[in-house]
């Protein structure tokens, strides 16, 4: 199987014309879309979603990611081999935290043009070489048939929280990394980082509001509120019940989130 | 075959990563996407298509459809055994109007939690149990492994058309329930409501608007103009010619529409 | 292989539909999504994408084309088979210059309604007439079948770029032809109009706007930079580093653009 992911959008032909450059040479292989709505050239937000899908694709699955600001440049194309499965595109980070999760097996640099297209363009290698060096990847050409061992992937550091002890209250302070379609707001901050306390003992702000109810499903609030839940990729969200709570609270991607955990919670740790 | 329809939109990962969820239980499976643009929580809107596209679709087919205002609380998952398939999604109403078209067989409640995914959060309900039940039922478990007998379905009544008859004219009133990607108002008036009238004693009215061609064809009225059809769903639809006529009549979803038929339409039954 | 591209949009299950019907005839077909964000009506647009992606599909493809503003008119429904495949579509100009280019075999008056679903809607010949004739074909079934052969196509010139020899400098003028999702600006100027000038010596213009940079790559000017390239279609292209150049030019499609080549251009003819 090949997934998909660029900032390509769908309203062109581009990734119809990568599936069929994929198809022509491996008429077998199934073909999913990860998402073509990655911000244009946003890395950072690209290489969230693929560490967050990848788990959830079977043993063997060949990821292909386009976020690429730098096309047509010496930035390296590379395939990395994973304990999972592949993942291909350019050295900018964009694959690093998907590949350091999914354990890093091999790099290769994807530099034999014998598995690229004959013509390649300066504006669409997603056509000309990743699609092609993924269809021959699926039909079984060895890793080290695309191209010569490389050096390590140009790192990413995802944004993580972080933890403030004070005397009388500890703060986590994130960010929204992330607004989904429904305008959830969603951060960096993970359950394992909120988990030691007890949910009713703690409150969650971003910029003036805050939030009251730390809750465990949207619908536990009534229509119209917001609530903040660790959601079912384990990151805190904020939400309004059946709303935008970007729209509700004016806030986006980069806003400042902050958990507080009063002092009987401190006092108190446990598992919620 | 699995369709899925859902109001997640296809700008985040839900509906690839859905998808890696299915091909990893059942590698073989053909995906279809019906629609991931139902307006968020529109149960209703979600119904309407899905009772329009199921007939569309071979024997067999697994629907799964996602609009959910409850996720995360206790609304019942369930799949339905059609007469031409399943339908799986919350028993909130969605999958009603579908299922009774298609004459529902039995009423299972998926409770068997072998056949989720092993850790389930509570927002996403779609990657960790419809996906992997859906599968699951695609390779050939059987429905009463997936859950136990269930209670019927909620309802959900469409909205239909009223007739009244007067003593010089008859008028069906109706509303808009869907406009579609022109801009093209889709009434829920049936060809069945109207086809009792020769098409030229009919009007149509939308607001201050009358439109005066009721018509075969879009391409029977010149471009800009206004005209009233029977659509290929067999319902009445107001539309511009080559133009949006939500835009041109400043009407959208829940809009009232009449369909007035004269006194020699009346008297002149017959038809069309 | 079917491909589809249409002006239906995602937003309704138009497409999910068309797929059921293919499916329903043709359980082991692969279906492809070209695009159905073409602009409603836009057949010359439609066209231009069909022609620039069809080369890009293995042999025996069937591409499935959609933008009908005549949709339940005396249109023709034409298969047209080709050296490498099949195009089918109404015939109104949007199949013709791909299949002009792919190289006609045949051409196919769709009139066997045995190969339509059994009822005709007004409005929505994808699902009734096109989906069926296609999924048909990539069983087996031959193009003689499906109806009798037909009239040549009606022709659609795409518009071609100018060429003007003053005596002091050589103007092609051109226009945008596509917009892509990045904003990029895609002429009807092709590689084939300029290589005969060294680069430098060509300057570009799109209203009052002057591009300066006439490169090889995105990366080739600073962020934020205007430039003009010949993109991987072989057309050139007005793009801004990382932005939109439809949005910082203030232009868009139907925008007239002038490539101005100097007096030691044209003495020094040469290829780049």
């Amino acid at each position: 199987m090949i997934t998909l992911m660029t900032d390509f959008g769908i309203d062109d032909v581009f990734i119809g014309v990568m599936k069929g450059v994929i198809l022509g040479i491996n008429p077998a292989v199934r073909i999913v879309d990860l998402t073509h709505a990655v911000p244009p050239q946003s890395v950072e937000i690209g290489a969230l979603l693929l560490r967050l899908a990848v788990p959830y694709f079977p043993e063997g699955t060949i990821h292909v990611a386009l976020v690429d600001p730098g096309v047509g440049t010496e930035c390296r194309s590379v395939a990395v081999e994973t304990a999972s499965g592949f993942l291909i595109g350019p050295d900018n980070g964009l694959l690093a935290p998907a590949a350091e999760q999914a354990g890093i097996r091999q790099i290769i640099e994807c530099t034999n043009r014998r598995y690229w297209l004959p013509c390649v363009g300066p504006t669409f290698h997603g056509r000309d070489i990743y699609a092609p060096i993924a269809a021959h990847l699926s039909r079984g050409v060895t890793p080290e048939s695309i191209g010569q061992a490389g050096a390590p992937l140009t790192p990413l550091a995802l944004p993580v929280a972080e933890r403030v002890r004070g005397p009388k209250r500890v703060e986590i302070r994130g960010k929204v990394v992330w607004v989904d379609h429904f305008g959830n707001l969603v951060t960096n901050i993970t359950a394992n980082e909120v988990k030691a306390f007890p949910r009713q003992e703690l409150s969650v702000s971003i910029g003036n509001v805050v939030i009251d109810d730390f809750v465990s499903a949207y619908a536990a609030v009534p229509e119209g509120d917001l609530l903040a839940l660790l959601n079912s990729w384990g990151l805190l969200e904020i939400a309004l019940r059946n709303g935008s709570a970007a729209e509700r609270v004016g806030a986006g991607r980069g806003a400042a989130v902050v958990v507080t955990a009063w002092p009987t919670a401190i006092s108190n740790p446990q598992t919620t």
